[in-house]
């Protein structure tokens, strides 16, 4: 294998051909992913990174790689200090760095596929105030001198059951063509996998974690569209349900499709179609409208189908939780089981089901201080035991056809009793969960305001978490998808909440070097009758069903309100995850879900 | 007195002499005063309107009057609408009025002098649309037909006490050119007449119920300023405190000043200065920057000194408060009390004290129905008897040469007790209002990240209110201050809490055609010692004491927290108050103030 000095060395051969000066490699692909397949993996294969965040900027002389707060120490272990100079994210930028470093006249390299046009944007101003221009490249020089690149998937795409959809993708699509004609617009380009997979009621399997497939689509006023995918992933299945409306084209011609749609006005979206498509309209005579993708919000609101289907599968996914949970219980106080072991176990329970078909992202599996690494995933090398008397964090989903799961559960390992303080984070974190799970709310609020419901308990004791409320999941397609979500707020346009909506409640609390402790489950935004209101009112519903770890409950500290709301969702737990279990599970779960005492 | 359809006539007259073919007339000052002086009460003398906002646009064949919601009524009734077409905002603004009713080629006067720079630009390009013009006036055409306008006040001002402000001029000064120095900028043109008061430590009486002096100041990079004043406000009292660092000029050069800045880089604030000055600079040859006027902040975030000032005013404000409480108790349950009466009885247990300057604003005093009025302002015409077993809302405040106050209460006329649903409202509200009392959070933190603590268990009801939660509050000075606010939220740049700044807390419920409900204290945003707490945490205290009416609390409804923070507020209410009353009084302060049982 050649080392990743040799790859930098003829990355730079390379580059000198073509008469460039550097070149910016993100990990990124042409659909602007949160995870990108194998074939994209340019920044792990150039430098050895295995983060899921940074970008590398390659100089003839000098090569740095940008991470964040998160990869400030994997950085270090895994890629090379003699080669390349760390920076940090949002310290420095690699815009910034180019803006300092590149030298008047030099060329810099950047992929227009692989970046949004903001980004360009931003990058060509650094360059010109130094006298260096950014030049968009042809062919990424990665994959010139990237020998044995594995080719893009090429699994088939599948059709994704109307039943579970609720919806047609012809019914989906005349939204989208009711939308263009208000707007006066020709057509739009949806380059966002998941928007792709929704319109059409297509699955695919061509990026880990998220059941998608490689394509993107043009959508016409008229509610015909140009499906553009690679031909072996079309099964005749697929063609059958893609219909006469939907031309299926080859993805290669994508680009060549974008330059003929002179004098039409087309809607694209800054945020998740790269700099390339915006140049491609633009050059072929097209007027261009930045506007979200319309797709965004439709999907978010879940049909009555998908609701019910969520429903189904996290009674399922409970149910292997549970068992987990319970195995955890009963393995873990030994001191002989390993985050990774476990995390291995979690899956094989989730594997019972046949309904299930990958996880929905990789779990984290984290105990004692590996807790408190909020994005933690372990390796070989970060393994531990989970050591008697310590806290375990585990944070975990699966994509069944009808539903995608999340669920965080931070349980003791006994097999003494748990200390004073992790019971009282543990009751603040829930608390604030609670608060959250119970809230009603007149229409036409946005996530930030609910935040602090969430975040009370802990603020009273000085204390608080560095993420997020809440993020979107969405119905067998991502975990992370937008435009809802629940958090500190700032954003200029927030999204309001709608009925329908599918929301994580996950407030947590990581003491550094200690413990992490998350609880986390998926609420669906209702609408709420109340006698006398004088408003349109909503709430969530709690879709996720698992024990909550009574051991770390310091019961004084809650109100009856909320021991109450606890006992009914434990019953709850009893009665949909119960009838799937026996024997010792059954029994554990049933002590689990007995209501507590004030 | 000349009728308003004389006055109609005569504008109009006035526009054809100087080729206009339409004017607007706003209520505004020099200064984009909240509230404006006699003088510049263009609108009120031109059409018979009372309200604190709205504007007329005029022209030669129509004439149209703009009024938000709460004026519907009453524009309708002070207003002839023979002459003016009524016209609501913000469905219907004047720009988007003109836009459509100015003729091609027409051309629409304005006062510059009386409008923002983005106003202008607004107006200018809606014109512009129909190709029409917008012509700012060299003279308000409205004063050269008002016969007997007031003149400007002649009052005059004062030093602002040191030992009050906590903080001298010239150090005030200071922190202004050190922000100069920073940016890089040469001056900073001062207009709100709060910021010059604070900047200065002068006070005046030339505005309804804010203690300022008409007055623009320059502040330049060196610590100097020149103060535009009109001579006869000066006395030698009031030179000797400027000292030798401020050139005192005449208010009138002030244009003149402004044209001789050519070359200089001049910070304006958009929001709080008129398009004419913006015009002035630009024709002067300088380059004006767009900034927030840098006193604003450091205004917002009170000394020691104010604080305690603050706090021995709201002491004495609270004893006025509990004395008027009081004699409602006894009289109002009779049905002889009138809500004008009421307001006149709680101004004079006010004015007991010397130290009384001016109320902070006109006094809300609403009974029944006329509660629910959000801005409502007694008048002949609306006047009620306060009638048995009703509801009453005082919202009221005085200005102190120590501190402005601001307190609102709202109690139940006897003599029988009250419904049920009137006490379950005022305990939601309350609870919101102890919730807010009590929060902690960490710094960073925005208002609207709070504000939903105060609403939640009116949404838990399908219940809300139609305001913000609180408003910012000066030092002897405008009752409403900003950058700080708790509301929903939605706005770019929120400001966050600091440590020394003053916020109305001030929940609400409004039943219309019923009564209104409103429990409002200030509270000082203070720095918060926790134990074990890992972030710089902060929380409110309450700054204003006055019985909270016992008789409307469903005591039911409290936790265990919220009774006792209710009973450890009246006790300071007994401490802080009772030894201010004597008699009958305060027996009645001791009965209110008693604790609360479960």
């Amino acid at each position: 294998m050649q080392t990743h000095e040799a790859r930098l060395a003829a990355l730079r051969e390379e580059l000198k051909r073509r008469e460039l000066d550097g070149f910016v490699v993100p990990i990124s692909d042409e659909h602007m992913s949160e995870y990108v397949g194998e074939y994209a993996q340019r920044l792990a294969w150039l430098t050895g990174f295995g983060g899921s965040a940074g970008t590398a900027v390659v100089m003839l002389d000098r090569a740095a790689m940008f991470v964040d707060g998160r990869y400030t120490l994997q950085v270090r272990d895994q890629v090379d200090g003699r080669l390349w100079d760390y920076e940090s994210i949002p310290q420095t930028s690699p815009v910034d760095w180019l803006g300092e470093h590149a030298a008047k006249g030099a060329r810099i390299g950047f992929d227009p596929w692989l970046h949004s046009p903001g980004w360009a944007k931003a990058a060509e101003k650094a360059l010109a105030a130094n006298g260096a221009t950014l030049v968009a490249v042809e062919s990424n020089p990665v994959d010139a001198v990237w020998q044995d690149r594995p080719a893009a998937s090429a699994a088939a795409a599948r059709p994704h059951d109307e039943a579970l959809a609720g919806r047609s993708s012809a019914d989906k699509r005349g939204v989208i063509a009711d939308w263009l004609k208000a707007k006066g617009y020709d057509a739009t380009v949806i380059t966002a996998l998941d928007s792709v997979a929704w319109l059409f009621n297509i699955r695919g399997s061509d990026v880990s974690r998220t059941p998608v497939a490689l394509s993107f689509a043009v959508v016409l006023a008229d509610g015909t569209a140009d499906l553009f995918i690679a031909p072996e992933k079309v099964t005749p299945e697929l063609s059958a349900h893609l219909g006469n409306a939907v031309t299926v084209r080859d993805r290669a011609a994508f680009e060549d499709a974008l330059a003929t749609m002179n004098g039409q006005t087309v809607a694209v979206d800054p945020d998740r179609a790269v700099a390339a498509i915006f140049r491609a309209l633009e050059d072929a005579g097209a007027t261009v409208v930045e506007e979200r993708d319309p797709v965004v919000l439709p999907k978010a609101i879940k049909t009555e189908a998908e609701q019910a289907g969520h429903r189904a599968a996290q009674a399922r996914d409970g149910a292997a939780v549970a068992k987990f949970l319970n195995w955890i219980a009963s393995e873990a106080p030994s001191g002989r089981v390993s985050e990774m072991e476990a995390s291995d176990r979690l899956e094989a329970f989730r594997a019972e089901s046949d309904r299930l078909t990958d996880l929905s992202f990789d779990t984290i599996s984290g105990g004692g201080p590996n807790g408190a690494v909020v994005h933690y995933r372990v390796s070989e090398e970060t393994n531990r035991q989970l050591e008697p008397n310590s806290v375990y964090l585990v944070d975990s989903g699966g994509q069944y056809a009808d539903g995608t799961t999340d669920i965080t559960r931070t349980v003791w390992v006994g097999p003494d009793a748990p200390p004073a303080e992790v019971k009282d984070r543990f009751t603040r974190v829930l608390k604030g969960h609670i608060a959250l799970a119970m809230a009603v709310f007149p229409k036409g609020t946005v996530g930030s305001q609910l935040d602090t419901l969430a975040r009370q308990f802990l603020w009273a004791a000085g204390l608080d978490y560095a993420h997020g409320t809440g993020h979107g999941v969405g119905s067998y397609l991502s975990v992370h998808e937008g435009p809802q979500n629940i958090g500190k707020g700032g954003r200029p346009k927030e999204q309001e909440l709608l009925p329908g909506m599918i929301l994580s409640n996950e407030p947590g609390y990581y003491k550094t070097g200690e413990y992490g402790i998350r609880i986390e489950n998926l609420v669906l935004v209702e609408t709420r009758e109340i006698a006398g209101a004088e408003h349109e009112m909503m709430g969530f519903e709690t879709l996720t069903f698992a024990p909550i770890d009574r051991n770390l409950v310091q019961t004084a500290l809650l109100t009856g309100a909320e021991r109450e709301w606890l006992n009914a969702y434990h019953a709850k737990v009893r009665a949909i995850v119960g009838p799937q279990l026996t024997g010792a599970p059954l029994a554990w779960l049933e002590e689990q879900c007995a209501p507590l005492r004030a």
